[in-house]
């Protein structure tokens, strides 16, 4: 078999073979076929396309092109969640206690945030003294006693497609849906869960920022985890503002738990419940859909989803008093707000200038190797829709440089963009694919 | 400026400026941009195309990427010659000859064949002592003395093409018009001629295996060698069948002495024709082509052009008696036949076949570092449309080693069709462009 038989008949409109894609999978981990083919290849089915069995093939092979995780020393439905990358997406930290609390397994892999995109380990090193870094019979015993565990990736996960989407990203190709799919799959897969709740987002800030690009990789993703044996279902959620009305790190944890205590912003607290519903019911933990919603609105009244957060935080080295205590997280120094110009109404915020805005307060990473102040962050007080009286704090900076908020704040103000008239605002939930 | 840009750019579909062209073939050349992303760029130009404007653009940058030949130290209009290469395709050593005896400057650089295709510098090393690896000095005194000399390819003329083509090789990127144009004349253009005659092979034996393709590919070179300012034309001529009766080394230089006497076969004597009318009109030899074909026959009458290949040969070393006596070209020790197995026509013959034949008696190329048997090759008594006897010879081989020979017998039987009714041939000439 010669790679360059495979390119030409991708090139040429063929459907590859299961033979075809282990061979250049296999061959491209091993070193033995060069970047300059797999481009060339990636390139043909950013034009050519692959078909569902195909995209199966693909995301199989980059699943067992490296460990897989064991799961089998947890006792019983093991579920993850994935969210394909927003602003203000703190949804994991309320979820996974949430559901954990209704007796579901939550074994999660998460990953730190890049560019403009907040990552949900980032956010749990607000807690200090709390760790992903453990290994994996510490998360798998974590898991069997307090129903829930959250580590780093490792480095071995689906080796193929750390390679392929480095080399995707340099050569213009990323933006298939089927190398998207596949490449957000092999890894939840390698994860080892039977159950996977997806969220992808739709928007201005989102990684899809169409409906109609976000339901395709949704319908994609769905089907791979279908044909793979898990139980999956996708959210489209709204990404065309941030979401919730915390951007940062510390801020974030601070809103989550609010949202485990009831008193989060309405938009989270929803997502929480439709994603959380499905893995509830995935778990077997209910009957339908609508006694797991009812588990889970139990869970934040009684308190057991906050304490099972504790319980998490303190089980993964942090301190559970800081979860109720949440004055404890990092704080920045100094503070500015943006004020409303006139009597108006928020008409949209763009997400990715939100996102950046956090990024040059600090809070984010340009590169890899960037460090993060947690405590940085921006608070929504008005978001799209609401009515803001002239001179009412439309958003508030906060930060540790003056330079980095006169910077963050000229960003924020282009973000917003205001109307005389009332605005209509989107649905969170712009659509389930099971 | 970055190459990521420009792939997406050209993936979208859009033009890519003079600035980007120059910017990802300098880098390429410097080692600055990697394979893979310009691979993945050949790539996204094989299904985005590009226009003339780029495609001159690029021809350009790679013309400029390396050396360009200084002919200025030979007085007078300079042509040059290049065939996209077939099977018993020894027009150069008949026309060079030709066009140089009516006084036209032949500064010619040619290649050695690789595959089922011959090259012109293994031809002539069938006369000993014949060689071209002469200076870039030496090359111009002799245009100068005798109006003619050949060289190898110089390895630092358009190392950019080189790059490139070694590249689209092994990522099924070859295939496009732009991309083979440009390739060719970039080289053409490097090496520093005023006038070019190209001959585009269309059929089985060819790399265009349709007119439409053949006539597509010969129109861009036009376009690219105008936009140059050289003065540049294209034959398109059929490769349905080998050129010629003559396929192999000695054996070809036989037949294009043949013809310099007159006695040549009819499609070759008219392919030199054709093109040699050309360059003699284009050197201002001839006030138009009727009267420059006219000086051609005069010179193949008067024994002139048979002659200006004798000075030619000796001046690069040969023996200009080998010239007058052909009894001295290396020959071969053996020879089978291939009968016609019933009274017939030959209905086709298929060129890649006879070249692959010839390649397994010896007389070519596998790969670049294989050493050639100039003695071996074959004679096609009868070709398309010609009438055969039960019995009668219709090609024989020559060959050194029995089992050779019986491979490629097989090999030439394979490459015949015969029919039990006239045949009509393909006419030589499919078009010209100009």
């Amino acid at each position: 078999m010669l790679m360059v038989d495979i390119i030409r008949k991708k090139r040429d409109g063929g459907k590859l073979s299961k033979e075809e894609i282990d061979f250049f999978i296999n061959g491209y981990v091993a070193g033995e076929i060069p970047d300059y083919q797999v481009s060339a290849l990636m390139m043909a089915i950013f034009f050519k396309g692959m078909d569902d069995e195909e995209t199966h093939l693909l995301t199989s092979a980059m699943l067992h092109s490296g460990e897989v995780l064991d799961l089998s020393g947890i006792k019983g439905f093991k579920v993850d969640k994935h969210s394909t990358g927003g602003v203000g997406d703190k949804t994991s930290l309320v979820l996974t206690p949430m559901v954990a609390s209704c007796g579901v397994r939550v074994a999660k892999m998460s990953g730190r945030g890049l560019g403009h995109t907040g990552g949900t380990i980032d956010k749990l090193e607000s807690f200090k003294g709390f760790s992903t870094a453990i290994t994996n019979e510490q998360f798998i015993e974590n898991v069997n006693n307090i129903g829930i565990s959250i580590m780093g990736q490792t480095k071995n996960l689906a080796p193929a497609d750390k390679l392929l989407y480095a080399l995707r990203d340099v050569t213009a190709t990323v933006d298939n849906m089927s190398l998207i799919a596949s490449s957000i799959m092999s890894k939840k897969l390698a994860a080892g869960a039977n159950g996977i709740v997806l969220d992808v987002k739709s928007g201005s800030g989102a990684f899809m920022k169409t409906d109609e690009d976000a339901r395709l990789l949704a319908e994609k993703m769905v089907s791979i985890g279908k044909s793979a044996g898990v139980k999956v279902m996708a959210v489209i959620s709204d990404m065309d503002q941030p979401l919730g009305r915390a951007v940062g790190n510390a801020i974030e944890v601070k809103e989550a738990i609010d949202t485990l205590k009831g008193n989060g912003p309405e938009d989270l607290h929803e997502l929480c419940l439709t994603l959380g519903s499905y893995m509830v019911y995935f778990a077997g933990k209910a009957s339908d859909r609508e006694s797991a919603r009812a588990m889970l609105e139990e869970s934040i009244s009684s308190g057991r989803a906050l304490d099972k957060l504790a319980d998490f935080i303190e089980a993964q080295g942090g301190s559970r008093d800081d979860v109720y205590n949440t004055d404890n997280l990092p704080k920045a120094s100094k503070s500015v707000d943006f004020t409303a110009p006139y009597d108006c109404y928020v008409s949209s915020i763009m997400s990715e200038d939100i996102g950046v805005a956090c990024l040059l307060l600090g809070g984010g990473r340009r590169s890899k190797e960037d460090v993060i102040d947690l405590s940085v962050g921006i608070y929504l007080h008005k978001k799209v829709g609401e009515k803001c009286a002239a001179g009412e704090k439309v958003a508030s900076l906060y930060g540790n440089d003056d330079k980095k908020l006169a910077e963050a704040l000229e960003r924020l103000k282009g973000a917003y963009s205001f109307s005389d008239t009332p605005v209509q605002k989107n649905s969170l939930i712009k659509g389930i694919v099971e």
